[in-house]
């Protein structure tokens, strides 16, 4: 007998409607990862997870089994060559107002989600980005973390898409450059390849991997939004959509160079190994 | 036949579960008010109305009808003396991650909550306060707002329970003073009452009242986090709990002053007249 697709799991039950007193619905208390599964593998888990406990350490909430949560996203999977799971884990219900109750006890949540379209596309040719009006706040408590607190992010993608781009480059509000709406930044400068070392920035799992691949020579480094001007290729990178580059920012067309089509390989070679279909 | 209390009414059924696709619980992506009610009327709801409607102007999320929300809280009290009611307003399911769906379809959330218990207690003899370590983000977009994103009030909230005390002071990201975890702040300095002006507060519709009050004359100023020391007394201030001093700062007693019992009777008398009880 054939058995409904399950797309949601709350606490480990099949569920996709949660209490309306859970506090990541009211103070936007909880955490995230947003994790892209590949033939049954999240080939960046460790480093998803290595965030989580970080994040989970910061927050004070205690995190669940790791294996437990692996079994329950096999669970969710059910053979998709291709899907995405979002695990969010929030404080749960309780406590008086934004006092957390004395004993937490946490709940995740697993969403299993199609693979989104047209990142092929955006790989080849390319993402229209423009500079974002919204300025990233760099708290130093929250900084890094992928936590529940994401308006910004979400009246940046706003703007984006009223402008009718792909991805919006933010500054933090020191006037550094910051990240994207849901990707970091690599800019070419001088032949270097850098990302903006900014605390507004989410401390992403892809810009992590590429971080430590010694051949790729990317290292972090304070920007200014001036630095965008200078740059001979940008591109945008995150743990789902890889690395695409920047054919456009704010109508000034930029070269696709040679740099991202090696980034996307290495990816693709050590991420993404090509599988029979 | 009695009917079972409802205590949470979603998009006006009696539920207290909600998708967990949510944006509010996915990003923060709501504002939410809290009123309290005496004897079903809600004293500050034109207040409370203006502030929900400006945010939603600024987050772009469609408002309801006034008169609906009015009728479904009026459901929620069925008789209550005194309740509060949390009502939150999300930007509902859909979009794709951060970006929002094309055409919003808001979800509206009303959840009855029992008075608070212990705050006569604290209008007469005060609370124990401390000085917070998180400083507050005074976001450019977001400052004033009593949107979803709410985080560092949570971090507050656990360090102050850490410490044993009622509440905490917290703050801006410039070193000036911004307000307390769940009310803002009132400062009697060199005989004049201040609240401090800072973007990181939220716009506390109880301060707006107090501040609109000839007779309280109170004002906004820039404040140090320096000008703790110099004030002759402290209180607090919030549209539920009304106004409460402070009776120690970090260990350090400070004097209940004439000011406070003022205040309170003022609020007493325009706000929350006596009724029968």
């Amino acid at each position: 007998m054939s058995r409904a697709r399950i797309d949601c799991l709350i606490d480990g039950r099949a569920d996709d409607r949660l209490p309306a007193d859970d506090r990541g619905l009211l103070y936007g208390d909880a955490l995230f990862e947003t994790m892209a599964f590949l033939n049954g593998r999240c080939p960046l888990w460790s480093r998803h997870w290595t965030r989580l406990r970080h994040g989970a350490g910061v927050l004070g909430i205690p995190l669940p089994e790791e294996t437990l949560v692996e079994s329950e996203c096999r669970r969710l999977l059910a053979g998709d060559e291709r899907a995405v799971i979002r695990l969010t884990l929030t404080r749960g219900s309780g406590g008086r107002a934004y006092w957390p109750a004395p004993e937490c006890r946490p709940r995740r949540i697993l969403q299993r989600r199609d693979w989104p379209p047209g990142i092929e596309q955006q790989h080849r040719s390319g993402l229209r980005v423009v500079r974002s009006s919204i300025r990233l706040e760099g708290s130093p408590t929250l900084g890094g973390l992928k936590h529940g607190n994401r308006l910004e992010q979400v009246l940046a993608a706003r703007e984006c898409l009223e402008r009718g781009a792909d991805e919006a480059i933010l500054l933090d509000t020191d006037g550094c450059l910051a990240e994207a709406i849901a990707s970091n930044l690599l800019l070419l400068i001088d032949g270097e390849c850098l990302a903006p070392d900014s605390r507004a920035a989410v401390a992403g799992v892809g810009l992590d991997w590429l971080l430590d691949q010694p051949e790729a020579g990317v290292r972090k480094a304070r920007l200014e939004a001036s630095d965008l001007d200078r740059a001979e290729s940008i591109m945008v990178i995150n743990s789902v959509a890889g690395i695409r580059p920047v054919r456009e920012l704010d109508g000034r067309a930029l070269e696709i160079g040679g740099l991202c089509r090696r980034f996307q390989a290495l990816w693709t070679q050590r991420l993404d190994p090509p599988c029979d279909d």
